[in-house]
């Protein structure tokens, strides 16, 4: 605390990312890291680089990297978006589009972020509660409102929700702007992408870091409007001029390039996670329906506190939040087969777990 | 425009900066990047980086990076922050200090992000004019303020405040921060870092992408009283919990630790630039005294803008700003000798100059 500081930073309650655990032999189930090294093409792509071109500032718009972005996704380049990772594009998309009058609408449990940005921007929010089962209820934001976000997949449950559901919200809700996080959905749901040509007010945000495995990169992006993307230029170029450095920038289009890897990979991952969600059940825990790279599990009378304990004395690292509502779950990153047998091993041997 | 933006947006008049051509055999004298590689130091680091780390996250603290800092400059690493470039580091600092009742003072020529932060952040200011010559007048900082910042030397002039300048005028300003961006400080300026110890309300802020030949990587960094650091460090974690990644900060660890390298490209930066300033001047120019990597220069009657031009279609980039008081003025990146070499035959073959 200094008397130099704004006030509202005193208020500042800043997000806590999972811990980067410095021993090399942890097993690492905590921060929903991709099990499996990036695509060969984009080692190459770096491998290959000028370096000496270093001393040159990037291209401040990105472009190579939005123009692979939008092929990849058949839409046009004016409305691709790229960030520092797709917190960056969210932090910016929270004061380009939700400083308004009415409240920001978004779950009760979702990425902890998004309360953050509120209170760094000063945005008024609404919690909805998601239903029992951890589903998003989207009949329930049918109210006044500045803005909608939410993330689907949703994290840390890992549910996700059907396109014609977002497409019903959307043809409700047309006076403010409905963000969708998709970090997670290219494990097995749907992305809402190819509704933002008919939707104005659909902005949709990935990132790099999960399905591409590049979290060590920093590279995310938005697709929506034109008029949408406009705004988050206008708030980045008042902001950073170049937040994407040249190594990511050639990574990234490497990345989206090697479509083969990519279908491998996350395909690799949804079939170890269908697998892993049948031993947890099997170990007595309650897992619900994930279409992420995680699972989000609570065990049906161990405490989740305890369990992520004695996981972490034996050398695996799992995620636990101390919120209500969700404290008696654990967030599980799906890793390779190897590390997700590693785990039911380890389960298997607490005294107080028994197969079913 | 899009009925979706948050109302301040509409006012949003963003930063533009200098021009990336695509023609890769022009000569790039107009932002101010160095004309020398990257230490082979840091080549090294980026080619023995274990690529395959990439699909984890960062060290969200970039503690390597900042412990490295720290040495170097003999501070305790609880006195140094981290960003993605001087810009974020700035941004954040606007927000986490100068969001006053009090307005902000800044010189009314200096970097012009400094306005478009006030903008972003809704900070008002008050810009106080240099004097005739260029130089900063910090007596006239003596007035009621939230916060000052200024750039030392400054931009785009070029001239450089005396240490015990700004000492003086932390001695009287004790009740707001006084934050000095160092971006250029490397060339022959005095840096406040020294300082920092004795002043608690001192932000001192430099960059890796002029001195270090960085600009690709995107490295800047603040050392002040851990207070002020932690107010930074609460912003960072309200917006982007990794804002480096991990090759930029392995190559930033390298660059700092290059010491040698450092002083040697420098050394050559500050020769080419005194030499360049006496050729200028025999072509019929008034050279601002630089303390930087770049000459501000009008000529006695030929116009600036008429200047940029002509060089422009003989192949070289120099910078003009469209702004009353500068307009007549061009803002000249230093190369190598030879590009220098260049710069100098072109304007000896222009038909208006004549070697004095």
């Amino acid at each position: 605390m200094s008397k130099y500081w704004s006030d509202a930073i005193r208020q500042l309650v800043p997000y806590v990312p999972g811990e980067q655990p410095k021993e090399q032999q942890i097993v690492k189930l905590n921060t929903n890291e991709n099990p499996y090294p990036p695509s060969p093409k984009v080692m190459q792509a770096l491998q290959s680089f000028d370096l000496e071109r270093l001393r040159l500032y990037p291209d401040p718009d990105a472009g190579r990297l939005k123009q692979a972005l939008a092929d990849h996704h058949g839409v046009s380049r004016d409305r691709v978006f790229v960030g520092n990772g797709s917190d960056e594009v969210l932090a910016h998309s929270f004061m380009a589009f939700f400083r308004q009058p009415q409240p920001l609408l978004m779950p009760d449990i979702s990425y902890s972020f998004y309360d953050v940005y509120c209170n760094l921007y000063g945005i008024e929010h609404r919690r909805i509660p998601l239903r029992d089962d951890f589903s998003i209820a989207l009949e329930d934001y049918d109210q006044g409102n500045g803005g909608i976000i939410f993330a689907n997949p949703n994290a840390p449950t890992g549910r996700a929700l059907d396109l014609d559901q977002i497409e019903r919200l959307l043809k409700r809700n047309t006076e403010s702007l409905v963000l969708v996080d998709e970090a997670y959905v290219d494990f097995g749901a749907e992305s809402a992408v190819s509704l933002t040509g008919r939707y104005d007010n659909l902005l949709v945000v990935q990132t790099f870091s999960k399905s591409r495995s590049l979290a060590g990169l920093r590279i995310g992006f938005a697709i929506g409007h034109p008029a949408l993307i406009e705004g988050l230029e206008r708030v980045k170029n008042s902001f950073n001029s170049y937040p994407l450095d040249m190594l990511a920038i050639s990574a990234g289009v490497a990345a989206i390039e090697d479509d083969a890897y990519f279908r491998d990979t996350t395909a690799r991952i949804v079939a170890t996670r269908d697998w892993t969600t049948g031993e947890l059940e099997a170990l007595g825990f309650r897992v619900v329906p994930s279409r992420t790279n995680f699972l989000f599990a609570s065990h049906r009378y161990l405490e989740a506190a305890e369990l992520m304990g004695y996981l972490r004395a034996n050398g695996l690292l799992v995620r636990h939040f101390s919120r209500p509502l969700i404290d008696n779950h654990l967030r599980i990153s799906i890793g390779t087969d190897a590390e997700m047998q590693q785990l039911v091993r380890t389960l298997e041997t607490h005294p107080d777990i028994v197969r079913l």
